[in-house]
């Protein structure tokens, strides 16, 4: 049996992470398409739930030195571009 | 320089989960002391955000191999005896 090194698990961790959040970005895609009012506050709640949940996750990753601040930042960043995406191609003006 | 070694990053894991249980029963101290209405809904949100915040860290460092899922529902557990006794002190019968 190996002992997983710290890069194995810097690896794993922000795999986990990229995981969450594209599980967010799942949930509201079906959300999306599922509402018929997507800016009703219920969504909104979702929402801002899930974000705060990753951001806290990504907090305790950063602090626990699994990833550096700058890899939260772009899952952060990353999820939310992937999120207005949606917008655009679900509620297209 | 020393690489830290898998048990550094478990100890350091538990120990960062810990404050941060810690942080929570401190926030809710002050609330109780200061708060004419403890039972009032901003009261029970503020404890329901940070709550889950904490879980999804728990949950995070429980996928990620740092602690033990018994180890993360201990902290849970303390934390909500923490908060009983809090409630007893503060608003006594």
């Amino acid at each position: 049996m190996t002992t997983p090194t710290q890069t194995d698990l810097n690896l794993k961790a922000l795999q986990l992470l990229q995981e969450d959040a594209e599980k967010i970005a799942q949930l509201i895609s079906v959300q999306l398409q599922n509402l018929t009012l997507p800016k009703c506050p219920l969504y909104e709640e979702v929402l801002d739930t899930q974000m705060f949940g990753l951001s806290r996750e990504i907090d305790f990753a950063v602090r626990a030195g699994l990833i550096t601040r700058d890899q939260g930042q772009q899952i952060i960043h990353d999820l939310e571009r992937k999120l207005a995406d949606l917008y655009t191609k679900i509620l297209p003006t």
